[in-house]
């Protein structure tokens, strides 16, 4: 199954319109800032991964109609700015602007445009190489014909390349056979919108489950490991990921299931000694009591709708990343990923 | 707030049509077996003890058109059968079936409709002073100002009286000021459906939460306490109740956090040694694919529906019953309630 993603050319960055998926594909052209700070805001375009890479493209689309190199250095500092803006908790869209920075800061008299595409590209593909460096290590974690749980989606709807813990269980059933039990993912149905396509497309078996019945899961069947990804991680392991990671994590404990964290290294935030000072995006309580528009509670109930947690280090088995697979009692991601 | 759950007079039966809530408050009408067997499958009635007394009722409702008295004990056999088959696992059902087998085998030559509707009010009318009881009791075990978290509905839309979970904590409110936090409850929503109308009718504060949430709001509030109802307990403590009633029992546990699980006597099934041959319900995959008949994943994707799950003894930290509270390491039901 291939389906377009993300594409960038002639100045015009095209995403799938993910708040359209599973029932209609539609790409969106985005050709300025407005519209790229819109698709990320509205989660046209999400997973941690991916909104670095359109945030990337975003500031070379924010270029359009610009000629001259000193309003494109203004410019472009307003797009660093204001795509910065557009989500707090997922780090590698940080990452991805920081990239773009020195970029924007020192444009070159002839061909910036392709200078700052260049970049954008560069970030794009070395995603796609990490993903596929992952999906490596991982697969070397799972069994033959092992029953998983996933949570959200991190296929290569998240990462625009293989994906990152999804991309390994495709990797994973490609090569020992699996099945997959996928977390509807409330309040916005990640999993159950999502991920089911992805598994679908790619012809591996897998269950939709409610959020809340992952524990029975693994009490009433032989789960071999959970699975997924992660908008942050702190120098010391702690994980923000989706809400209802933790409560998923606590629940593998519990039950002695292995929980594994798949995330490229630009995931890290090693300014951040643990993840009590992530920032938690707070995001509009009707996601949770108007899921897809359609009311659920009466109305005017107050509801609390954090779009992440944190999962503390101790409750993650290893972090599956480009280089590797890292563990630790406790982590110290300093050292292993040398904070130089 | 006043509102009818449930009523019977002249041979009729009225219930309160859960099913469309909040939006609608309908009275549904039950003149025949047949009905009643429909709305306790279809959840139009529903609440472990509720589904109880309806099932009483049910028997007086299947003899209208009936003058026979050795018709009518067929019928009454026909009755019990056929309603012990409508739900599995909330005990509720079958002992009051029990309860008007007797009356069923030994209906009197005078009077016997006379007497099998007596039977019938009894069991109403216990299943209310039951309420209270446990509303008392539960009270104590909470203080001033607490947040709490509960799942599903356990309020007098559950029990006809007062409720048990949900009627302590409307008790408590009124005695103490709470902040109750509501599990939204997938895949049915009775959480958000009901509970949050419930708790909005009694005037308690309250907030809407994914039931995937619960645990990180224990980790960044204060919770003082968790508290559900059960359809079935066994005899050493092990608890089944609505899907997600674990995973919520490990995540207090995780943090330290008080679990309660508040049922009257006839809920505990002495018989069971423990919850291992509880049966658990599943329902139609649709129930988690297409919430309120809205689809959220692709046609044809398959879907887990456990309608309950069973959490251990060890993770409860009381059951609050009419008699007192009951608490145990290990719980030993068959001395604490004397089966005799």
């Amino acid at each position: 199954m291939a389906y377009p993603v993300l594409r960038y050319e002639n100045a015009r960055l095209f995403v799938l319109d993910q708040t359209q998926l599973p029932w209609k594909t539609v790409m969106l052209e985005l050709v300025d800032l407005e519209s790229v700070e819109q698709a990320i805001r509205t989660l046209q375009v999400r997973g941690a991964p991916l909104i670095g890479i359109t945030a990337a493209y975003g500031v070379c689309v924010a270029m359009n109609g610009i000629g001259d190199r000193e309003r494109a250095r203004l410019r472009g500092h307003e797009a660093l700015r204001r795509l910065a803006a557009t989500r707090p908790t997922a780090v590698n869209l940080f990452w991805a602007l920081e990239r773009m920075r020195p970029i924007v800061e020192a444009l070159p008299a002839q061909g910036w445009r392709k200078r700052l595409e260049a970049e954008a590209r560069a970030i794009h593909a070395e995603t796609e190489a990490q993903d596929a460096a992952m999906a490596e290590y991982g697969v070397g974690l799972l069994a033959a014909g092992a029953k998983v749980i996933t949570h959200c989606n991190t296929g290569p709807l998240a990462t625009g390349g293989r994906g990152t813990a999804l991309g390994v269980l495709i990797a994973g059933h490609a090569k020992l056979g699996l099945h997959v039990y996928v977390d509807e993912t409330r309040p916005r149905w990640q999993g159950a919108h999502l991920t089911t396509w992805e598994l679908d497309g790619h012809h591996v078996p897998h269950t939709l489950i409610c959020d809340n019945s992952a524990a029975m899961l693994m009490r009433s069947e032989r789960i071999h490991s959970v699975w997924v990804g992660a908008d942050r991680i702190a120098a010391n392991g702690d994980t923000a990921n989706k809400i209802g990671t933790f409560a998923l994590a606590i629940a593998a404990r519990h039950h002695g299931v292995p929980f594994y964290v798949v995330a490229p290294t630009s995931t890290v935030d090693l300014a951040l000694d643990d993840g009590s000072t992530i920032p938690i995006e707070q995001r509009s309580p009707h996601e949770v009591s108007e899921p897809d528009g359609h009311p659920i509670a009466p109305a005017g109930t107050a509801a609390w709708n954090p779009a992440f947690d944190v999962t503390p280090a101790d409750l993650i088995t290893g972090i599956v990343t480009e280089r590797g697979v890292l563990r630790g009692t406790p982590y110290d991601l300093r050292a292993a990923l040398g904070a130089a």
